[in-house]
């Protein structure tokens, strides 16, 4: 297995991936390249710098990125233009962020001439799929590593074994029996699978939630926020202009407080099995609240309507890890599109859990106040057009009925 | 006009349908025949008969029926099983009412042997749409009247002068600028439209609300229930088994004292403008949030997805009318031939405005925990099939790489 | 009625536009503009000159426009890159003309000033839709004025007494009991429907046919043509650059000498009956047949799928008259968006009516010989990954199997 | 790998086959049960038991079952119900029998107790997945063993030469550089992919095609033939009653007469790259123009657009081996609810490669001459309706337009 002479690996800096640091170099006898990216996660990465340097990592070959403009602006953003809902409820957190990680893990490989890459996801989940899916596509000639699917190191006692003897700093909680949940963070989503929420007719504990307060416990007086819109994406909030991941932190952080987007989901995953998983998108949350708002005085039906039915489509594509395919792109130049005129203001109220939309406005509102009212319209709406609206509307029924169906 | 003999109107002995069969005795001097259904609205209805006693009616053409089960058992559990919802939002509480009330007026009029049906919905909304469709896929032949397309009483005066001229009783409130809200309610739900709210970037009052307390009221102390399910239907509550009705009616209640279900919409009509409504739903709201959760241990990932990519056209087919048409049906078909194995339990937690699945548990549960474990499964997967499954998914978008794209 | 000052009438110069004419300066005491425009239908286009000029219209009233090449590039060319057939089989020939003059006399109708349009087509067919449509959204202000289903005019005897009346040259085949079939004629195709074609179970008389020879009559030798293709139009027939009409012009030529495209069919209207047209479309035939055959080695497999999954949408948009509508022109930018590597070369064989592929050619081609082959591909597919991709494609149906399904 | 102890082959008694089957005895040294089956493919199937006999197969281990009439009711005519066709051209005759092998190969592996099934498909092409998803879905614990996918005889030399060794009779032809093309035919169709077809720039050879005269052959007097439907499927020929797959076996013999059902393509596999094939459909080609034909007249328009919607997404399932799946089922439950009033006759007109709907007849049909017609319809359809029709189905847009869109 000498043929690999230079591996660019996603390296969060914690247990798992550095015994995959390690088994790469005790496997491949190969130069590794680390690959660490702040998306939001909330934890420091010079801790990172600190363990790699300590596998004999050589400096330049340590890369540590901010991505989180990035990341919201050319991925979140654009897929909530979608409405984009996975299986009728989950906001698609961890599928967003691996496509950005391929890319960035494959223009690094470019860089310092890397022949492979190789990441920390199992042969059981949809990571490997999303991340893999990239790469090909990227680099169609990458050579791509995936120790969960060829090492033997798949019991927890092993894994922390072969830790063990590479010198590897180990946690007391994972000697313990392992944190009990596999969590994966952005500036999108915490997700919690595994462990206990094997069962899913169990309940998840209330200790194990991390960036929302429980509803129970968040403050007793509603919060009113007001969201700017341009071309379907937010661009300030309560009047004070920000930038797409100031956006999303600001909204996680009063989604939080509010003890909005909790989710407890079994879904379906692409490689075939059912899997339950628990969310919280608190940010997430609000912003699908408002972008259907804005979108509902400002788009027109049939676009809506369009945009509706191809979304489940979108959603999956997004979930399966086909970001950076044709058909993925088709969509999106259909979706951005129709967020030209996406534009104006809505207001939210925040509330123990809740979103409620209150009110929209924007200067191209397609509502027309003087046809809506219930009043009199003043000629703008005849009311007898409904009648030939309606009879040729029925006219195949009717002629269906009298053949007898 | 005197071409109309007997006409049944659907009368539900407000002001408005009081003014309407006074107006059909003046216009067409036909013979009245009036149907008040119960579907769960909450209002009493004998005094329809008294009022309509008193237009002339007589008591042998007072059609009053209850057709509350027959309302949630044929119209709202079907509509449920497929997850219906509008725009991303609306639970279509107004629509499903509407082809049951054209289906009995259809039935009544072929036992009275009346040539016309008449309604009280305006021109410029869905309702008419809706009874028509259903009046003449359900008789071809059937004359309609629909007095607000007809008639010259489009202003609010114009209305109460002819009730007053008419001996119609009028209330203190219509006098004083009639009430605040037009308003729709049955079992499934109650809406508001009209006055305050066709202002898009007005807040809805909170005294507007009726069914459910406001979350900030509603219990500190979260509520669990459980929910029985056979064939995509609720069966059960807490372990009690309940007809169709006693299920929607338990869950309103429910949900009304928890504060769930409301909501503010703008929403596309059918005839093609926009309009503003709130809607509370509290025990739809409920039953979505549970069938999306025993679905999600109970169907195949490719069914579940084939019925979220039809549901859109589904809930547009049931917003705009066409409930008895042929392709509703056949959609209907196949919906609830994916319902048979839906069956289980789901646990939910109420609390202030929130319904969150807790749980779920089916003996058709296609939940395989041998395969889906983090743990070792012991050979019930292998992680190595997920490598082929991969390449032989990109190879299509490798090819496009290389090819320059 | 006196209310309506001019009125741009789109004017053939037979005898229904002209009877129309002189009905709208009776009944409207209004000034008209004739617009006839040349949109390949084979016909002289100075009589309508003349014949406007005997009603005295103004000289500069009387717009005639040769709108050849901006029918074939800007409407028959983008509705062909979606591949487009309604109900699976018409080529969509009256429907995507009707936008096109709809705009050219919205557009003449600003410039002269009018506020008025106006269109000769009845009441029961699909083309008023399409042109009012068009009208409404191109200028939402316009009055539209449609004979068909204001005057009195509904029997052939009327309508020839008034044009008799009128002082308007009758055909002898008129008076003789009418041109046999309703005939539409444009560079796309030319229809038949009415008379005796409305009787659904009798054969369509061979002598109705007039821009293809019957496929018997055809000649006894295949002609092979050349095709080229950029961005998935057509630019140059057996290597002959050709403008968009003159690429049209050329295949119909092609195809009426080898009695290629005839077509028998019911269809369903968008205002609610069905009807039995027959169409000739001899070079969009041809360009149907080539336009997916050089799709076939240029696009993705799954943007064709998406293509081929919104393509019935599409086409009805078309047929029912949404060509202007904001929802096809989203789709519109998807599909043109997956045209940018559309390009190459298609041979076809033409012969009595049939239209074969035979090769096809390009330089963005995605077909990938060394990994087709049967032979010996030296490892650029690796058969063994197939396994894996079964094993995962299968595995939700596993699991649904051992749980009784 | 002795853990194998019994495996049916799918054995068609040819070299390939042949070769398998030796190559299951010395490699897992297991009991091989054959199993040839008359799908319509035009071989005699007794020289398969000879050969079998040859290699040690014991008589009750040889299964040879006539499916001609299982695979046409079963699997042909629930398909062209769909008017199922992949990417625009393809009638998917090599996919449709692949579900049928799989599920006999099934019931025989329990018949006789075998713990394996076997296949001579490739690790390139999409039998393989078609066979085998049919195999895991009816019976998840089979083992499969796919030759091609684990054996070293990728060449045809190493294939030919372990035959020689083995004592295979091995053609001529095949020792020349093997069979022109890879060839699979059933009743629906037969196929051609490889050799010369590998370049799609190549036309096909005139001598490659088998099932039908070229259309330069064919009579030069065309044929009218009558089809009779019930439910969808054709019941009758010229007025003779057949059963299906006399249906088929009738109506290639005619289609192969008159030069019908060529197709030359480049498609899709699922596994990921182009292929280019030549098929040859004849029966298929006037079904599927038939089917159409008799459904425009018994179908209701939104019924049948509902199908066209959902037609791409049938076949693509069942071209990538979905047959057994849960989401063809469901989506044939729909189409068959469909079928129920398509009943009736069709002429079509056959002549030289085409195919003409000539008419078409119904006691079932909705075509309503009284409504369709041009001349006077004595008030069956009232043209002002269309005024009303057409002014709210275009008030969404004229608000856009005024609102700057």
């Amino acid at each position: 297995m000498s043929d690999v002479k230079k591996v660019v690996l996603a390296y969060s800096g914690g247990l798992d991936t550095s015994v995959i640091l390690k088994w790469l170099q005790d496997t491949y006898q190969c130069e590794v390249i680390t690959f660490t990216a702040d998306i939001g996660q909330g934890e420091e990465l010079e801790p990172a710098r600190t363990k790699a340097l300590k596998f004999g990592i050589k400096p330049e070959n340590i890369f540590i990125d901010d991505l989180r403009e990035e990341f919201v602006r050319d991925f979140v953003f654009p897929m909530f233009r979608a409405n984009a809902i996975y299986e009728g409820e989950y906001l698609l957190g961890t599928s967003i962020a691996r496509p950005l990680i391929a890319k960035r893990q494959i223009e690094i490989a470019k860089q310092v001439n890397a022949d492979a890459v190789s990441h920390g996801a199992t042969g059981k989940g949809n990571d490997q799929v999303r991340f893999e899916l990239g790469y090909y596509t990227l680099n169609p000639n990458i050579r791509i590593i995936a120790p969960w699917r060829e090492w033997d190191l798949l019991s927890r006692e092993k894994l922390l074994a072969y830790a063990e003897k590479a010198g590897i700093e180990v946690d007391m909680k994972h000697k313990q029996g392992g944190a009990p949940y596999s969590m994966d963070a952005n500036l999108l989503h915490i997700s919690y699978e595994g462990r206990h929420l094997e069962d899913p007719n169990a309940e998840a504990e209330e200790s194990m939630w991390r960036w929302t307060v429980s509803p129970e416990k968040a403050p007793d007086t509603p919060e009113y926020i007001d969201l700017e819109y341009e071309r379907g994406d937010i661009v300030a909030i309560n009047g004070i202009k920000l930038s797409p991941a100031q956006v999303l932190t600001k909204l996680n952080e009063l989604g939080g407080k509010h003890g909005i987007g909790r989710l407890d989901l079994v879904e379906n995953r692409y490689v075939g099995m059912k899997s339950r998983g628990c969310y919280e998108t608190p940010g997430g949350t609000i912003m699908l609240k408002g972008h259907r708002a804005i979108e509902s005085i400002t788009l027109d039906r049939e676009v809506a309507h369009l945009k509706d039915d191809l979304m489940p489509r979108y959603a999956s594509l997004v979930y399966n890890g086909y970001w950076w395919s044709p058909e993925r792109k088709a969509l999106q130049v259909l979706i951005d599109h129709t967020q030209q005129f996406v534009n104006g203001f809505v207001r939210l109220k925040l509330y123990k859990g809740n979103v409620y939309t209150v009110s929209r406005d924007s200067k191209d509102s397609l509502f027309d106040k003087t046809i809506a009212t219930f009043d009199d319209d003043g000629g703008a709406y005849n009311q007898a057009d409904a009648g030939g609206f309606i009879k040729l509307n029925a006219l195949r029924m009717r002629i269906g009925t009298k053949a007898g169906r």
